[in-house]
């Protein structure tokens, strides 16, 4: 049922800048994308596509994984199962079966700053949606059954998804590396020992503090009318009560980092071997004006896809990697980071393919970027919006997740423009900035015999 | 006036065995040592030592760096500050004005578990010393302007004690690297940037939750008699009422290591390159009967000091080492670390003696330690023991450590008994589950040229 924030988390890493990319300035149709809050506080984004019968409705909850309580891991995670339980109005399951029995879809997801449940569904049925939506913002009846059987099922997604996976594992072990105080340290799933101790006092805590309306975010996307959406809205979430006001989410933050740091995993049950360096970096919501889109080129110009710098020399000419790539994770609400991988192919070795990753880096710290390739860069941006605009749940992805990581609909709308203005002059600095290998983390992930070289 | 978390660490680190040596099963005399509670909580433990006219005043309160909130690192070193400004009753300086006054010296020192304050003095001067700490656990003034100043004094003691020296940075970064859930990968002193925004509120809201008769242990070891100690504290500490009843000290713990990790600080001002492996192992709070007992005689015989086998191996046979070494802080409330260094010496290597450090590990755990070099660690403690009854302050600390980490004066006087059961194959197992490469972290401390060979 519901999606893991790992699962969401690998997802996100393959594909930021396609989902950064499915940002139009206007939504599809060119009917403007509307934003208002209800009285209980409650925001509203209604992104209009009428091209088919379809509406995508989605509810993002300020509250993810790096909220949580210290020693609590995990139950951001947790409560997103919870809420596909029985509610005082509803049994079991019957949210889902409401879905199913009119051809729609529904899931939900959990990463580091926000939860969401989404529905796809025929227009008609919007109402209906939001009112099952709004029932279980409060309404959850939540036993100690209900929170027994249910974490037993998070500790084996844990055990199958992580423990058995040994790049998950791994990828664990460098996020804590790379994090040292902020709370992108812990995994979104919890750790294993603390999830095992989540119980329904926690649960219920979690509940009355973070699903409030003054703390979540409808985003409505498809073929529909805002005033409509309003209305419905109105009549549905508008009828649950205003929470407490939450404090600012102010969290710890990161120190300097001034070492090189490395985490490596050997295993029977890894044939390739493989790495990636991570750096610390900004995000859209702590960068100083500019800096989070030059990374966003950065990342696109070095490893974006097989146009870039590391596959068409690792790959391509030097024929040494099966793989190389970068990725920048931007719509986070603290400092995120930017990551560098490759993996050997043929007789190449991973040392080999390391090397030649950095120096790549090296290159673009020094020399920059040419104003023909950033240019490319940006039309590649341009021409995936055009191809995003047939992504209806892209869109409301985008929305949503900028809104519940301190954006608006603005910084949405303007994003657009805001990359077109970098200079190659701007993308250098971010490179030269960051890209440090003394200051890096790097996870390896090693077949057995090649810890024996 | 106090020292930090870290220089005391750095203490301990070096000096754990001594430390932990320092215990006799009675104390100096023969006269049994006391233990009680004040109506109020407050725990009194007294040890006779009646060979000279001193008395060795300490005040251990059950709080340290690993209790901070989130986001406040540093407030229980900023606290110990805070603990010389003015009372209610007392212009600042003036308790150090009176223990000079009559020749005595104090101190106070902050660690993960706890922080203690401690006077020595003649007995005649004990009734004013516990006046003077009775005093300032309730009546400090924390005006926004004592509260400004002594936080710029602790950010100058980070700038100088840490910043400026590149053994401590690195410290930092391998602890954080190390322990990535537990609060000992925050550092004592805290993180710049959160030390930075300490303010008076943070600082009441500790000082109220904390500073309490009930969360404090009295240690007082000298020329003095029991019921006369009693009958003082009754009179001073007894007088200040009890707090609110503290929750369980229970924190996040440590998920299990399943990687290799390494931490690399390059700096100019490095002349010989260094490295130290940890790895996470129990306490003597969290440790099954015996395995921490294990652990001491383990880090003993590898390198506790200059008959040990690292000492041996690598600095006597080989001549490859100008220092190698082991450790294991077994005083701490949660799981806690065990270590081995080393460094080259003339034209050796590092990663020589890093090798020559594994194979020693290794053959410790694969053939275990001799009977005769088990008897003979045994023997050395039993002789420091010896040595130690004649550090009052030594004593003190072993009693205030254990007692504000979860244990009690039993555990103490026992604790020599529970040394000589030890076996060899306990060590051996202790060192087979605990040092395993794979899952260490290692910190190394390079010159600048090193890092380019």
């Amino acid at each position: 049922m519901a999606l893991t924030g790992k699962r969401l988390r690998a997802a996100l890493l393959a594909g930021t800048l396609a989902l950064a990319a499915a940002v139009p300035a206007r939504a599809a149709n060119d009917a403007e994308v509307k934003d208002f809050l209800l009285d209980n506080g409650m925001e509203v984004v209604v992104i209009p596509d009428h091209r088919a019968p379809i509406v995508t409705h989605m509810v993002w909850y300020k509250i993810g994984s790096a909220d949580e309580p210290p020693g609590k891991s995990g139950i951001a995670h947790f409560f997103e199962h919870l809420m596909f339980k029985a509610t005082a109005n509803h049994a079991a399951g019957e949210f889902d079966r409401a879905v199913s029995e009119i051809g729609g879809s529904n899931n939900a997801f959990t990463s580091y700053d926000y939860t969401a449940f989404h529905e796809t569904v025929a227009p008609s049925a919007l109402e209906q949606m939001m009112g099952f939506e709004a029932d279980r913002m409060r309404n959850l009846v939540l036993t100690d059954d209900v929170i027994k059987t249910e974490r037993d099922v998070i500790l084996e997604e844990r055990r199958s998804r992580i423990d058995n996976n040994p790049q998950a594992v791994l990828d664990e072990e460098v996020d804590a590396t790379l994090w040292q105080n902020q709370p992108y340290r812990i995994p979104v799933i919890g750790w294993m020992q603390e999830m095992e101790q989540l119980n329904r006092t926690d649960a219920k805590a979690f509940y009355d503090s973070y699903y409030r309306p003054n703390n979540a975010v409808l985003v409505v996307a498809g073929d529909v009318d805002s005033d409509a959406v309003k209305a419905m809205a109105e009549r549905t979430y508008g009828k649950v009560a205003r929470g407490p006001d939450l404090p600012p989410r102010i969290r710890p933050v990161e120190p300097e980092q001034n070492t090189k740091r490395t985490v490596t995993l050997t295993d029977a049950r890894v044939s390739v071997p493989s790495f990636s360096t991570q750096w610390v970096v900004p995000s859209y919501h702590t960068a100083k004006p500019g800096e989070a889109e030059a990374l966003d080129l950065l990342a696109e110009i070095l490893g974006g896809d097989n146009r870039s710098r590391l596959y068409q020399q690792l790959v391509v000419k030097q024929g040494i990697a099966s793989e190389a790539g970068a990725s920048f994770q931007g719509t986070m609400l603290d400092a995120t980071n930017f990551t560098v991988y490759g993996a050997p192919r043929g007789d190449a070795r991973l040392s080999d393919v390391e090397a030649a990753v950095d120096a790549e880096i090296a290159r673009i710290v020094k020399d920059g970027v040419t104003d023909d390739e950033l240019e490319r860069a940006k039309t590649r941006y341009v021409r995936s919006m055009i191809f995003a605009r047939d992504k209806q749940d892209d869109m409301a992805n985008m929305y949503g997740s900028t809104l519940a990581t301190g954006g608006n609909v603005k910084d949405v709308e303007e994003w657009p423009d805001r990359i077109r203005k970098i200079t190659a002059g701007e993308v250098k600095a971010a490179a030269a900035r960051y890209l440090v290998l003394d200051h890096s983390t790097t996870g390896y992930l090693l077949p057995q015999q090649q810890a024996e070289n």
